[in-house]
């Protein structure tokens, strides 16, 4: 019924606009694009960005739903609330950046996740089967004037894949090389890669979470030097390895030696893993356990590569995880033959590219393609994505 | 953009499935219907309709999210597992009616509420502003093969409406009369009117809630005599008015008395809302009780029928309230020259009305046609509602 939509959609360029809010709460991210199918492939220029910060309100707002302390109607508000915020934020930067906000033609956004587990992720800490996102699109179309989706993993999850990670269709349409094999590295909260022999196809891409980003290392930074993070690892660079405790988190973590398809959020790297894998250990919560935590952090993302991937490929990193300087130059250690890029690439900035990619999602759900990629979710099939709200 | 969409989906009558869930969790009802656009009237045909019944564990966590006695990983899960819930029964239902599913070509649903407060609410109950909803639109589409569109409200409320209610449009389009004076009452959890004047316009529909339906009766039924629900008003039949309890909630309550647009929910008519009048009032928990949140609530209808809309008008009763019989008989006590219809009409049973609302209002979504009502919700415009997933 949409053909002659998505037939239009997809005959010019657009500008859309994407907006990521990842588990570490540093901020929300907006990208406007330009966006255009080129045959079977397409293309995508940055045309604004900017980083936008949590009012304290609703972050804390957000940390609570997080670590649920919350209850319904905070939730039920929360979820309203962050479309208002997006909104101003919108406006704001196309303010800055002399848009008219009349101009884009779409918004894409990730929203809150408040709880991500798919079914392969039962075990000690956690047993139950979704992911749940906060922000309403219906609210944000109504508010801009331009149509909205979100809630772009339920479809994937609906048919038996994990709805994560999102991001490969984005890594293998503007970052495989016909010339080197390519690892996208991200590193938030959670850590994840995509992975693109040279020339490959769709289906040679494997993509997943290989574990913990910075969650581990931002909690006990948060909670024993009163930070919000380590800056440049210098706190871990000031401590010792505490032998016992990196054998026990490498032997007790149950998510780091799974085969892909897999995906892992907050609910497993939480306040009580990091108490749980202490308390087996030695010692007390000290430099030499931030240490320890940060070095197990880089050895998980290089043994998740050498074991599934590729430990001789160009390594792309995006993510707060890339200015932890500490880590970049354990994880160089842990795979010495890597290119490892930190820097950004040219007109996609490391530190916006979660928010392009929404953008790109967004495009391509409105043009009626599929935006999950069976062979790294796990789903039975390919499927657009998410959920459309149009404005009048 | 979407002109040639939504001019072809009104081109020709559309099968479209209506899902609705209440407050009192009574059950699933699911109505499917044929919907056609006649010039600017519309035809509907009921083609097939049933109520599911919850599962006892769908029903208990519901209860408990409404109840706010869950965590964050409950109200996702729920959130997803109703719309496998829903995907259950829509297949059951065509599968007793010899409905080939794939004939359906859309899905409406509103959602199990979990908290609604319209800014109008704040008061000495609550001081929240949006509208909840659960049940995931992408995991139902994506499991149908169905378009489907939900999440009704936030469009309206966005537009500083109360998000409800939402009736008023269908009952605008199917019930007015240009012969008489016409309110269509339903008593569910909550119980609303929607007037029409006879031959009146669209700008000259008057709705709102009107304050308790079953919602205080079927809590003290639960509480104090273990029973679901008083059967036809047969508890409170066999007690007696206690005066100064009926006083004090016709001068405590603050509600009532309110001017439309108004909505309300189960946030204020709660438990608290019973403790609180009753301990200002006298005696125990009992059939007197029971008697007196029984009239009060025939008195609530009468009052804000007498004062906001016509007492001599045909009053369509739906929704489970009308089957209280004792109820009804305080309703005509209460208005003697109204003319109440509680035997279903033809071709619109009134125990589906509510489902088939969300047929229609699905339909118009798609059609490109505002579903809201600003002259009854107070939102600042029409606008059209919700958001669509659509499948592949």
């Amino acid at each position: 019924m949409l053909e002659e939509f998505r037939k239009n959609w997809l005959s010019k360029p657009r500008l859309v606009c994407g907006i990521m809010t990842g588990t570490s709460l540093d901020g929300v991210d907006i990208a406007i694009c330009r966006i255009e199918k080129k045959g079977d492939e397409f293309g995508i220029e940055l045309v604004a960005k900017n980083m936008f910060p949590f009012p304290k309100a609703a972050k804390d707002a957000l940390q609570d739903a997080i670590d649920d302390i919350v209850n319904i109607s905070e939730v039920g508000f929360a979820n309203t609330e962050l479309s208002y915020l997006f909104k101003e934020y919108i406006n704001e930067l196309c303010k800055i950046e002399s848009i008219d906000l009349s101009n884009i033609e779409a918004i894409g956004f990730h929203g809150q996740t408040i709880y991500h587990s798919p079914s392969q992720d039962v075990d000690e800490f956690n047993d139950s089967q979704f992911s749940y996102q906060l922000g309403c699109g219906s609210t944000l179309a109504t508010l801009t004037g331009i149509p909205v989706v979100n809630n772009f993993r339920a479809a994937d999850l609906a048919l038996g894949g994990q709805g994560a990670p999102l991001a490969p269709i984005f890594d293998y349409h503007f970052l495989r090389s016909s010339t080197d094999d390519v690892i996208a590295l991200n590193i938030g909260g959670i850590a994840n890669i995509t992975y693109m022999p040279k020339n490959c196809m769709k289906e040679d891409v494997i993509a997943f979470d290989t574990g913990p980003g910075n969650v581990l290392l931002d909690e006990i930074a948060r909670m024993d030097f009163s930070k919000k993070f380590d800056r440049n690892g210098d706190i871990a660079r000031s401590g010792n390895l505490i032998p016992e405790l990196f054998k026990t988190l490498k032997n007790k973590d149950s998510y780091i030696k799974k085969s892909p398809p897999k995906s892992t959020g907050r609910e497993y790297y939480s306040d009580r893993y990091i108490d749980f894998m202490i308390n087996e250990g030695e010692g007390d919560y000290n430099e030499d356990h931030l240490n320890t935590f940060t070095r197990f952090t880089a050895w998980s993302i290089a043994k998740n590569i050498k074991q599934f991937a590729n430990s001789e490929a160009n390594i792309i990193v995006t993510g707060g995880g890339r200015k932890n300087t500490y880590m970049m130059e354990l994880l160089s250690e842990y795979l010495p033959n890597a290119n490892i890029i930190t820097k950004s690439l040219k007109k996609m900035p490391a530190d916006i590219k979660e928010a392009m990619v929404f953008a790109f999602l967004a495009y391509l759900t409105l043009g009626g393609i599929p935006g999950n990629m069976p062979s790294v979710t796990g789903a039975e099939r390919e499927t657009i994505l998410g959920s459309i709200s149009f404005p009048m």
